[in-house]
């Protein structure tokens, strides 16, 4: 999307045919700095450090590393040890092993002198895809506050609230959960975003609210505590969040604390969207209560944070008393019931196993 | 309660016999320094800075206030102006209302002369009675507590959850949340406290952690999007907040995102309960959600935040992407539905009209 007028991607290819840029996402909203990322250890370290983030993002930055790592060796065991290197930098996101899958099923079977162009090629293939999958999930988004605005007055204002950051920065282009936001903008909708912080790392407040700043969208960011009161006085028409991980039943993945968010939606009646491009699903899991294992992170994460001070000094402050335990849950699970439609690159599906299955059958199948 | 050891109040009158003393909860967790307080401005500036808070601590501050007011002049135009000076700090807290109603009606009737002695009388007995109020609520939380003591292992943790600070920062002494809390741990519970960090202001982080652990009680700080997930894995076995305001029907007006901690506590069968000195019933209003004026404040408490940086200094940084827009409600309100009980100084009532009414006849007749 565009930053100031010029349009960028968070992932892409060197003019040099084989680094990788991106941009430093720790280092945002404060400073836009591109990073350079010239080996498969650059890559998993950018992962780990969230230097990129975001489930579609890190599988593209995941499919680079690959790549990269062939340039060097192009031997089985060092497409493993890539493989191995990437797949444990975060455990929770399945968009990972989804790239990782792919790169691996792709070049395992070629001559190993085949493998680093081919490596390329797909990882390019995989931001692109990711990018016309977000374009599909915009579109059938899209419909949805097209309803919307179809029962308000003309010009009243389209309220709908986010957590995290499921924009353009997460994904290669254009977003999941944003991915409807923008193009109702860009069509002239009178569209504003709420947007939760998003402790402890607060992505909303320094990633959503800048990419939605830089692009021109009318948005404001709030507490993570006052969704549900807005909610409560009528002031959201919708919530529409992104996802980590969907299980085939329906239950939603996704950054601590979207569940409490649901529960909101649920009793306000509002609907609650979950934005997701397919490779996000899981079909090998159900009970996502159960069987999504939690990351749990640093405490440093919540005992600090970072910005910038009225004289441009970036500073880390302690924001706890000291000595005082923290503990740092990074995502929390949405029991299907509470999610009123999933918005895919295949339409917009109830959060169930049938829709699911019906709607992706060659990936449900034996299931 | 204790810090590191020696007993300390909110609040107390110096031994000059006239100036007011207070901990600078601005200046906590990172500094414990006392202010003193020498006239009726500085005390209604010390509420309105957020110097003192909590409702209760509110009251009693409103109290001083109106005593040191009648120390310069005792003129019914001047407990007029004081009344009025101090009312207008702080909206929503309906302590603020009661305790400077109590001072009102002790000294107007009163010759002008006996109104500066009076006052320092009536603003110590407010004190006191606050002091006696938490500890009846401590004793009717500490049975709640035990209950759940006798269904688990010897020595097995329990684990409360509570949002903001409802303390002995927040009260006089003992707190109103933290009082069943504090008994339990003296009395040798193996209780644990999940502390909400309490965003925008922190006072979960910076408060109650602090109180909770310069007084020795375990506990951990959380991110407030974190309570959802943790009672879903059955980590929380009851919840105690505070409140600001509660309706004669027994909604619940406390800081912002303890409704979200409600929604989840009943999706998940967790006991929720709001421990509340009766002063903070407001038996004129019924409908917390029509009713109550919700407090806006400064987007710089959300767009900001202050911490003590690695080397020691207390610095403000921006946390928030610059040029962003930033809405900050103070406070929500928990339908009666979602409370499992309310603590208070007469015993645990259910939160409707008949419970209320029969528990202050005194209070609610009439209405």
């Amino acid at each position: 999307m565009k930053v100031d007028g010029r349009h960028f991607r968070s992932i892409w290819l060197e003019p040099d045919g084989w680094s990788v840029g991106a941009i430093d996402q720790r280092r945002l909203p404060h400073e836009f700095v591109v990073a350079g990322l010239t080996t498969c250890e650059a890559a998993a370290e950018a992962i780990r450090s969230m230097l990129v983030r975001g489930a579609p993002l890190i599988g593209a930055t995941a499919a680079y590393g690959v790549a990269l790592a062939m340039r060097t060796d192009v031997s089985d065991a060092a497409l493993e040890r890539a493989y191995d290197a990437l797949m444990a930098t975060r455990p929770t996101a399945i968009n990972l092993k989804w790239a990782l899958d792919m790169m691996r099923e792709a070049l395992l079977p070629l001559p190993p002198s085949a493998r680093t162009a081919a490596g390329y090629a797909k990882a390019f293939e995989i931001a692109e895809q990711d990018i016309a999958i977000n374009k599909g999930i915009g579109q059938h988004g899209l419909a949805l506050i097209e309803a919307i605005r179809a029962r308000k007055k003309p010009g009243e204002r389209i309220n709908v609230l986010t957590h995290c950051n499921a924009g353009w920065l997460a994904t290669v282009d254009w977003g999941t959960a944003t991915a409807p936001i923008y193009m109702a903008h860009d069509r002239g909708f009178a569209i504003h975003v709420w947007v939760d912080e998003t402790r402890p790392r607060n992505q909303g407040a320094s990633l959503t609210a800048w990419e939605l700043g830089h692009h021109g969208v009318p948005h404001t960011v709030i507490p993570d505590n006052t969704g549900g009161h807005l909610m409560q006085h009528g002031m959201v028409d919708l919530v529409i969040v992104g996802t980590d991980r969907v299980t085939a039943s329906g239950d939603v993945c996704n950054k601590i604390g979207t569940y409490l968010k649901a529960l909101a939606a649920q009793d306000n009646g509002v609907p609650f969207y979950v934005a997701l491009p397919s490779p996000t699903i899981d079909f090998s899991i159900r009970d996502g209560i159960r069987q999504i294992p939690i990351e749990q992170r640093s405490a440093d994460e919540v005992a600090t944070m970072t910005g910038r001070t009225a004289d441009g000094r970036i500073e880390t402050i302690r924001v706890v008393a000291e000595g005082s335990p923290v503990a740092n849950y990074g995502f929390d699970v949405t029991p299907a019931r509470l999610v009123t439609g999933l918005i895919t690159e295949r339409g917009v599906l109830g959060a169930d196993r049938d829709a699911l299955a019906r709607a992706f059958p060659e990936r449900a199948r034996g299931r």
